[in-house]
């Protein structure tokens, strides 16, 4: 496994797969891997030649008030992880590199980032698609991994390739979660034992609305507000949003008379969490 | 010379040339071609295997009371000029197929689109690296060539490149100019004969600039005044800035105490023409 470090060299390791005819599969990550990441690289193994992940906990995505500072990591153990799931290279470039003196680029998605985590997360956004727009000229990948905890995030990308024709095919893999349900997450590393109990909340909201909708409600606000009040009921939980919205265009659905995201963030004590599930009307 | 007009084919094209070790050119024009267009195939032709021109006249970087709508198009005579210059494929989409609905990405360059041309165009050069951006993900080139005619422009590409890590080396060619000084441009065409006399007065601006650097003055406000009084001195002109600058950042220099550019863009009747030199002080 290669561990690179410089953007020049990632590009030309990169060319040479690809001159090679290898298919190249990529899986952007800000490290501290849990399962949920050796899922997405389990799916970027299967379906390309070559396997890159990335390792980059990027500034550009965090509030100023977030938690950049403290972004857990653990270098050694991801490389472990990395080289067990049959990666090929890591690239893990320094802030400096991937933020020079004079940076003033921006690459934003306006409509779809105005909703869910967009209204409470402002410049997340537009953090996300710059660098992931940088490391796919970087690591020129034929196909890249997201996985679907992140359900916006997903949706922007996929947004931003079709805009800007970027020729990549963005793969979207199931939320991996914990045996009692609570999506796996680096941020889970936060909560104190109490917390991680409160935070089952999330998924068990969307049980609930999963369960309401099978038997036939339709009323989005009604589902919401039991979502609410099942998650309120326990301790430390803060609720930012509690959405059920079209899939793509993540516009408010009233009525849910076809698919629709559900999709929560709860604060759990300090620590913001989110989930979310297809609700299905069949 | 193919001539395609389906992204998707023209990327498979490009990856097919790419993976046979091919060099990549690409001349990203709006059509109406010039000998300076012509120059810049020539440059293309010499430093790649393969040289792929593309023309689309980009509704994005035109203001609504700017020429968009009468932007003057010769499609057979840019592909006759394509032919003799060695292209290798045209690329020419539709404006529905670059921006679908739903179309809702940007890409922006911040500091240095704020000056020149980017004040009296406000959102020009978002239409600008929008549309090279795009153009990029579906010509995939190793090296793109612009012309110096358009200075801002071609600092702007480069900075978007440097900073979203675009694997691609921007080239910028000198400005042809007409026998009598006058910088080629499609729109010298909206000249009528007593306008193209008038407009005869930028470049004939720009030398006396570089004449009076040459004889020791380094007042930029002197000299923009000088090069102002010349220009208002022929009929129809009106100017819209005329600007001496950074090379680099673009920021306005009040003394010329290393190589500086001087840029400027004057209405002659309705038709706004733009020129520039590098004035140096050796």
């Amino acid at each position: 496994m290669e561990i690179i470090k410089k953007i020049e060299l990632m590009q030309e390791v990169s060319d040479k797969w690809r001159r090679g005819g290898n298919i190249i599969s990529c899986v952007p990550t800000m490290g501290f891997l849990h399962q949920g990441h050796v899922e997405l690289l389990s799916v970027g193994r299967e379906k390309g030649d070559r396997l890159i992940m990335t390792i980059f906990v990027n500034p550009t995505q965090f509030g100023p008030h977030e938690d950049y500072q403290r972004y857990p990591q653990d270098t050694e153990g991801d490389l472990d992880k990395a080289r067990s799931a049959g990666v090929d290279a890591v690239f893990m470039p320094t802030v400096e590199k991937m933020y020079p003196d004079g940076f003033q680029s921006t690459v934003t998605v306006d409509n779809i980032t105005q909703y869910l985590c967009g209204k409470s997360r402002p410049r997340h956004f537009a953090g996300v698609t710059v660098v992931v727009a940088k490391l796919f000229n970087i690591t020129k990948p034929h196909l890249a991994i997201f996985g679907e905890k992140d359900y916006q995030q997903l949706v922007v990308i996929k947004q931003m390739v079709r805009d800007l024709n970027m020729d990549i095919d963005i793969i979207g893999v199931p939320t991996v979660r914990e045996k009692d349900g609570l999506a796996m997450s680096s941020r889970n590393n936060y909560l104190s034992p109490e917390e991680r109990l409160s935070a089952l909340s999330l998924k068990k909201g969307l049980d609930f609305a999963k369960k309401m909708v099978a038997e036939g409600e339709r009323d989005s606000a009604k589902i919401k507000n039991a979502v609410r009040e099942l998650i309120l009921s326990h301790p430390f939980t803060e609720i930012d949003y509690i959405t059920i919205c079209d899939t793509e265009k993540l516009t408010d659905m009233e009525n849910i008379d076809r698919p629709s995201l559900l999709a929560l963030a709860v604060r759990v004590g300090k620590t913001r969490l989110i989930d979310n599930i297809i609700v299905r009307t069949n």
